[in-house]
């Protein structure tokens, strides 16, 4: 039998591609979990998920109350004012609890810790951005097929969050 | 040329991390199917994806009415009471005809027929669950570091859904 | 130190299970770039996804209003009958102005390029769907297996949107 510990997950290549915090704080545990086993590990944020590094957005993220039965709200209520606020704000403070930084500050440490950040070309071309927009630990913009260029190498997995 | 069958995908190591039922299925259909080709084929259960598991709510999932321009109904309408519990009917009984069994059901055929079924600590901690809130059938609760040391070998996919 | 480029990426295969117009153009937008790479480039259409590839539904596909909170419009304004019309409409000429096909064409130059197109069997039994109702650029219907056959090979990534 063939022995697995001699290919190890060694690269793990984040596509964030949406704006909603879980998504967003699913994907920054996933890469700084890798970080910390000491797998390479590298974000390129596309399409809606640019907002989570948007300096005057990132901060602004929303967990989406309607569209995720999860929430368990009637979709009516999801919808009123103020439920996503409030969705938010809980699950702020539940990552508070047990640790997990903020977006922003949660960039900082991922970056410190050797996760590549990258934006995407064409995203930002869609979005109107400049690079400005985007906040300073970003490593570069990429097309798709630089990102492409990033997943070479053995045991390199491509995760689409 | 090179010859591909001599680097079949030897395992499947899916991240279920949605509540809605379209995920959930189309989760379980591919683990399924893998096994069934001789696959090795695991689960991580995260986020809201540990719906699927909790003995209390794995047979209440909902299909997701809003936000999926997919039902073909005015959003307007999706959000009514009643409309996402109309959608979610409709869904098991097509499943039913098509004999795919109701979620519970579906979890016991995939750990008889050899899925490994792990749910997330970090999110286990998140929403205050434990052991004994989830399915007998899950196997450990794993750390994003353990989950990244099921995934080697080669011929190995990592799938987030 | 390993040398990454005796590794590229030789195939992509992904998996287009959304409906939304954004998760397909991401599909789209990757699966392109990829074969613009040289690198082999296949996406198997399930669940909703099948819409993108149904004759009368490929150019009727919307952006998510609700559930998306990356649209900045309160819940109860994304919901109200227009809304979703008016962001899809937006997105629509964005990508006409940046020279990104309609759905449709976008296709047609896929497939002309190399790009190959599968559908699921089980999804299609599910809605009830025919091979006359897809566009017959679709290669072949496959079944879960099938489909784990076509990501032989080394440098294979699956990647499911």
């Amino acid at each position: 039998m063939e022995d697995k510990s001699k290919f190890p997950v060694k690269k793990v290549l984040f596509i964030c591609s949406k704006a909603t915090l879980e998504s967003v704080y699913a994907c920054f545990i996933m890469a700084n979990g890798a970080r910390m086993e000491g797998i390479e590990s590298e974000i390129f944020f596309t399409f809606f998920g640019l907002e989570a590094i948007q300096k005057n957005k990132l901060d602004h993220l929303h967990v989406a109350t309607v569209g995720n039965p999860a929430m368990h709200m009637p979709t009516m209520i999801g919808g009123l004012p103020g439920m996503e606020a409030l969705a938010t704000k809980m699950m702020k403070s539940k990552m508070e609890k047990l640790d997990i930084p903020p977006v922003g500050e949660f960039l900082e440490i991922m970056v410190a810790s050797g996760v590549k950040i990258w934006a995407c070309k064409l995203a930002m071309e869609m979005f109107d951005l400049k690079r400005e927009d985007l906040i300073d630990d970003v490593e570069d913009i990429l097309t798709v097929g630089d990102f492409y260029g990033r997943a070479e190498g053995q045991g390199t997995q491509i995760i689409f969050i």
